[in-house]
């Protein structure tokens, strides 16, 4: 656990959603509950995946956001890391014991390079992305300043389309220049495909993993025959992972949805046609919810809204049930159609949300069950460090 | 200020993204930044609105969240007290001073029935929705527990397809079996047209707000020939409250999104054709937002993604900029058309979110700023209280 205060301060139902031993049907909604089991066979089975291809797996803690959660999958998915996309939210993770810290991300304001090059303090390995020769002579001044060293990695944009360079000789230069800036390592590269990672298609999905790959095996290549080793090649996701792994080029996988699972990610498909969350992975993560008006008579409404979820990726499904559907999404409402009539007011449904991270992001807690009783309370650590 | 910790307390770029004092320039992105000067020219006008019309004005607080801007809207904007949509949403209010709130909407599980039966303690007058006299026996025995009084609303659906009950029959039976529950106290109505604030055409919303208003007038009218007067009839919000607070028949608005605007609201249409966010209302909120990588010559990335705002009603717009767009949202980044390549990395941008209220709820602070100086900083009160 990593509180900062002891749980007995928090106040149950308005600031917390539930206490240790409740019984789950006492949980107050709308809330994130985690299925233990399942949270912890989906952390072990992709600690083995890693483990069989002989990568190391830096899990995405900007996913779940939780100290409490990264300490999981380091204890039973022997992860190496984590990394992170904000110098706030690797803050967090240093402050909670994370020894190695990977912003996968470019930083580029004056205070928050400084905030960067303090990490190390935290005693924590901190690592950051380039994508712009010109963010090198910061880094290095800042790491100077507190005496510290930043490991750099030049980041790619292998098809996510949005920070990254996109050709060798660029990354040659700002790795040369990284080299030599006093403060910075070369560590590396980093180039995840977020782009393919919610195609349906395994065939898709691969096509443009191979174009990534071709990309950052050229890179690897000529940096080698620079002098420049990488130690870390970095990327991958929930809906890739297989084929960096065994790209004979990534050596760290940066996974994060697999542990929870969502709605969005779990329809695409493995190589054999099924969706991913009909084998590969449980749901482990739910919104639960609570039908609180059922005035009319083939409609119920809940209490998870907009505001208890982000709607980004699609609606939530109804976790477990056929019979009725989560149609409809305002700020503190869910329209449920119940045709048939068989939901009740104070009926508690779990909804699969559509896309986790960024409804992790609107909760402060995380209500860990096991056997329908409450075992866990772990803060949502990160919430809401955006900067 | 509502703050439960000192100011000083809070690290700035860990916790907290401004220091009082602090230029725009060096405040920490992303974040939530207001505009003073539009925001107290925007409570003010509405408070005249209210009172030329005859009506009082009871804010929704669910839109902001916040007991600082309440309490603005208090003291600039005549408010009668606000709305609310959870009971821990009301306890943050009534805590922080507000001395009248109303709960607008179905409060259902017994714990929250508890708690909001305890609100009137805590010096505020308590009011809630009902839409099932099933709901009454439970309010009722709550507030004989705690010995004090809860008033209550029978909501109306007049259109949203939420709560509420949909014809006069139903709302006499329970408005009676209120009347008749010791501990509690008939009201009034709440009957909230939501589902036509956002149609462009003033004429269109003109015709939903006419069939509300009927459903209404029928229904008030029909209780006083039973005994049972309307001390509250309340309603209305951005897109609609002229309709309801011309009517005759309402006496209460609940406008939330006027303070802030958003770009959903922005481009509804008022009677003359214009745009509201024309010369109606001012944008007062911003997600403040800077470049942080620019290794594509026609586009910026920023750093305001999905954990900054919600896109569920839409992009956020680049406010006075038409030579840049905001054309694309992942989790932490923001991709922005720069076709002519005129922005710089650590450039700041101000965004008009799509839709203010889930957006603030994402957020811990308001960085007020006047004159290019953070001269408030505000926490969002009831951030992440959804139960």
């Amino acid at each position: 656990m990593n509180m900062q205060r002891p749980i007995e301060d928090y106040e149950v139902g308005y600031d917390i959603p539930a206490a240790i031993g409740m019984d789950e049907s006492e949980i107050q909604t709308p809330c994130l509950v985690l299925d233990l089991d399942a949270l912890e066979r989906n952390i072990e089975k992709m600690g083995k995946f890693a483990k069989d291809m002989g990568v190391r797996h830096r899990v995405h803690g900007k996913m779940h956001k939780s100290v409490d959660v990264a300490k999981l999958q380091e204890r039973l998915g022997d992860s190496c890391g984590v990394c992170c996309q904000k110098v706030s939210e690797a803050e967090v993770f240093a402050r909670g014991g994370i020894k190695d810290v990977l912003v996968s991300n470019q930083v580029r304001d004056p205070a928050k390079i400084d905030r960067l090059a303090r990490l190390p303090k935290l005693g924590a390995r901190t690592i950051v992305c380039v994508d712009d020769v010109d963010n090198v002579a910061d880094l290095s001044a800042a790491a100077q300043r507190h005496g510290t060293e930043i490991e750099c990695l030049v980041e790619i944009d292998c098809g996510a389309g949005r920070c990254g360079v996109i050709t060798t000789p660029e990354v040659v230069e700002i790795a040369k220049a990284i080299d030599a800036a006093p403060g910075l390592r070369f560590s590396g590269i980093q180039a995840y495909q977020g782009a393919m990672q919610h195609m349906d298609s395994y065939d898709d999905r691969k096509a443009k993993i191979d174009i990534a790959v071709e990309m950052v095996r050229d890179a690897v290549d000529t940096l080698k025959t620079e002098g420049l080793e990488c130690d870390i090649v970095g990327g991958g996701g929930t809906g890739s992972y297989y084929f960096e792994g065994n790209s004979g080029v990534y050596n760290e996988l940066q996974c994060g949805s697999y542990a929870f699972m969502d709605a969005d990610y779990g329809r695409i498909l493995d190589k054999d046609g099924n969706r991913i969350d009909q084998g590969e992975w449980e749901n482990a993560l739910f919104i639960l919810t609570s039908v609180m008006s059922h005035a009319k008579a083939d409609k119920a409404i809940v209490d998870a809204g907009l505001k208890a979820q982000s709607v980004d990726s699609g609606l939530p499904t109804v976790f477990g049930r056929d019979d009725v559907e989560y149609v409809k999404c305002s700020d503190e409402h869910g329209v449920v159609s119940d045709p048939k009539g068989v939901l009740r007011v104070n009926e508690k449904l779990r909804l699969v949300p559509g896309h986790c991270d960024p409804t992790c992001n609107v909760h402060d807690w995380y209500v860990g069950v096991r056997g329908g009783k409450v075992e866990a309370l772990w803060p949502v650590s990160a919430r809401g460090r955006a900067y």
